[in-house]
C-alpha cells in the first residue's frame, strides 16, 4: 500500500527498535538518508541502526561517530524494518536474504521500485531519497541536528550531482538550503563528495575515458572499466563510482555506455539524454532504472556486452535518425 | 562612494540610455549578470544594452535571442555605464580605454575590487555578481521574466562550479531555487555549461590526466599537456580551459601543476591548497597570481619547466615536511 509521509511517521512512532536498510554498493543516498532516519529516531529514544550488506565505505566516515558500529538487537526486539533508497530486495545483497518478507516499509523515489514491503512511499517527483526523509523528520516530531541535517545534505547532494544533474527540482535546491541553516557542513561534504579524487581513481578515469568508442554517428559513447585496469590501478569499487556519468557528457552523445568487466558478466550503466528511454533500453536486458539513468548486466565478455546494448539501443538511435 | 542596492536602483531609474559593461574573457556571471539587468532596463521602457571587448562568446549564445546585436547609441544619448562583475578597469581590455572615468557605476562580488567608478557595490558575500542584480530587480520594479531568470541562473550556477564551491551560501540555493521557480531552464543551462564535453575535450583530459607524475611523496602532482597530444586531438584553446584544476584534485596533492607545451616554451599553471603560496611559487619563476591559483612561463620544454617548478616548489613541500 502507498502511504503517505504522514501515515509513515505514525508507523514508525509506534515501534520501538527499527533497523533501517540501506542498499548494498551503497551511495550517499542510501547511507544518507537512513543515517539521517536513524539518528532522529533514536533523539526520540528508540533503538535504531543502520545496515547494510556492504558495511559503511570509509568514504562516508563523516555520516557516524568515529568507531561507531550498530546496536545488536536481540532476537525478538527487532519490531520495524525500513528499507531506504532500495529499488528492489535484490538490490539489499545478503540483507536482502535475511530480511525477506520482514520488510515493513519502503522509502524510495526511485520509478522501478518492486514494491517488496506492505507500505511503500515511492515517489519519483523526489530528487533524491533524501529529499522524503527531510520530510518525514518534521512528522516524526524530530528536529533537524547539524548530524542529521549534515546526512541528509550528502543524500540529495550525491544524487542530483552536486544540483548538476535534471531531478534537481526548485524544492531540492531550498531543501540544500535548510540543511545549510540547519549545520549542515556543506563545504566539508563537496569537498569530500565532488572536490577530491584518490591516485587511482585519476588513473582508471584515464583509462576509461581512452578507451571512449563511438557509435551511432557520434550518439553512442562507450566506455570500459575491465578487470586489467582496476589491477593495473589497485583501485577499490568505491573509485570507481559516477564514472558512468562521464560518456553522456561528450557532446552529441545522446546514450553514454559503460562496460563495467566483473567475473564473467559486464555491469553495464547507461545514461541518456531525452531522446532514449534508458530503463527501457535496460529492461531488453533485464535490467531497469529511470528514464535518464538505468542499468543491467550482461553475462560474458565486454564485447558481447557492447553487442548486446548497441542491439538494444538500436530502436531508439536508429529510429530517431530516420 | 558604496552604495545600497536600492540607491543603485535609484540611479538607474533617473536614466535612458544604460550602457552594461562586462569583463573581457567574459564568464556566464559577467553575462548573465549583464543581461539579465539589461533586459530588466529595457523592459522598464528603457534602451539599454551589454558591451564586451571580447564580444559575446558562442558558449553563451543561449542568454540572448538568435542574430542580437547590441543597440547603438548616438554620441550623446548614453547617459548611464554600468560594469558587471569587474575588479578592475584593466579587465574591461579595449573598453576600460573607451570608458575610462566614464562608468558611473560598479556592480560586483571580488574583494580585490579597485572601485574605479564614482558609485559603488561590491558585495564579497555574494557567491556571484549575479545574486546582486536578483536584489537589484526588484527595487527597480521589474520582474522575472524567463529570460532574466535564465541569465540570472546562468551568473549563479557557473560563478559557484553548479553549487559545490566554498562560496555557495544558503541564500545562493534559495535564489536558484526563485529562478528555477521564474523559469530559468536550469536543465539546459546546466546541460551547456556543465555537462558537455567535446570528444577532442575527452581525449585531451585521458591523455593529460594519463601523464600525471606525483613529486614529494604525492604531494605534487604534475600534467603535461603537449604539443603532441593537442595535434593528435585536434582541440583548441578552448577545449583545455580549466583542466589546470585537475591536478590539484587528487587526494593527499598540495600543489597541483599543469605544464603546458607552446612554441619552445612552457606555460605553468600551479593550483595549491592553504599550505602553499601558489602565488610566491610563480613569482620566482616571473609569473604570478592568487595564493591558490598562479602561472608562469618557462623557456624551454616540459622536462625543464618540470625541474623549474619542482625546484620552486622545494621549499614550500620540504620545508613542510621537516
Amino acid at each position: 500500500m502507498d502511504l503517505t509521509l504522514q501515515e509513515a511517521a505514525a508507523l514508525l512512532l509506534a515501534r520501538r527498535h527499527i533497523t533501517i536498510l540501506s542498499h548494498r554498493k551503497p551511495d550517499g543516498d542510501t547511507l544518507g538518508g537512513a543515517f539521517a532516519l536513524c539518528w532522529a529516531l533514536e533523539g526520540l529514544g528508540k533503538a535504531a541502526r543502520v545496515l547494510c550488506a556492504d558495511g559503511y565505505p570509509d568514504r562516508y566516515c563523516f555520516l557516524y561517530p568515529d568507531g561507531y558500529t550498530p546496536p545488536v538487537f536481540a532476537p525478538d526486539e527487532e519490531d520495524f524494518v525500513v528499507a531506504v533508497d532500495t529499488a528492489s530486495l535484490e538490490l539489499l545483497g545478503t540483507l536482502g536474504d535475511r530480511y525477506k518478507d520482514k520488510i515493513d516499509l519502503i522509502i524510495d523515489h526511485h520509478g522501478s521500485n518492486t514494491r517488496f514491503a506492505p507500505n511503500t512511499i515511492v515517489d519519483t517527483a523526489a530528487g533524491a531519497t533524501a529529499e522524503l526523509i527531510f520530510q518525514l523528520i518534521p512528522l516524526l516530531g524530530a528536529g533537524y541536528t547539524p548530524a542529521i541535517a549534515g546526512a541528509l545534505y550528502t543524500g540529495v547532494a550525491t544524487d542530483t550531482g552536486c544540483f548538476r544533474y535534471t531531478n534537481t527540482t526548485a524544492q531540492t535546491l531550498r531543501i540544500a538550503a535548510s540543511l545549510i541553516d540547519a549545520g549542515a557542513d556543506s563545504i566539508l561534504i563537496n569537498r569530500l563528495m565532488f572536490e577530491t579524487k584518490s591516485k587511482g581513481r585519476l588513473a582508471v578515469e584515464a583509462m576509461a575515458m581512452g578507451s571512449v568508442e563511438y557509435d551511432y554517428d557520434g550518439r553512442c559513447a562507450i566506455i570500459y572499466i575491465t578487470e586489467a585496469m582496476l589491477a593495473a590501478t589497485g583501485v577499490s569499487e568505491y573509485d570507481i563510482e559516477g564514472i558512468s556519468a562521464m560518456p553522456r557528457q561528450i557532446e552529441g552523445v545522446e546514450a553514454g555506455v559503460t562496460i563495467r568487466e566483473q567475473g564473467g558478466e559486464c555491469r553495464i550503466s547507461l545514461r541518456t539524454c531525452s531522446m532514449v528511454d534508458a530503463s527501457a533500453v535496460c529492461q531488453q536486458l533485464g535490467g531497469g532504472g529511470h528514464p535518464r539513468a538505468a542499468g543491467c548486466t550482461v553475462k560474458g565478455d565486454v564485447l558481447t556486452a557492447r553487442q548486446a546494448m548497441l542491439k538494444a539501443l538500436k530502436p531508439f538511435l536508429e529510429g530517431e535518425a530516420q
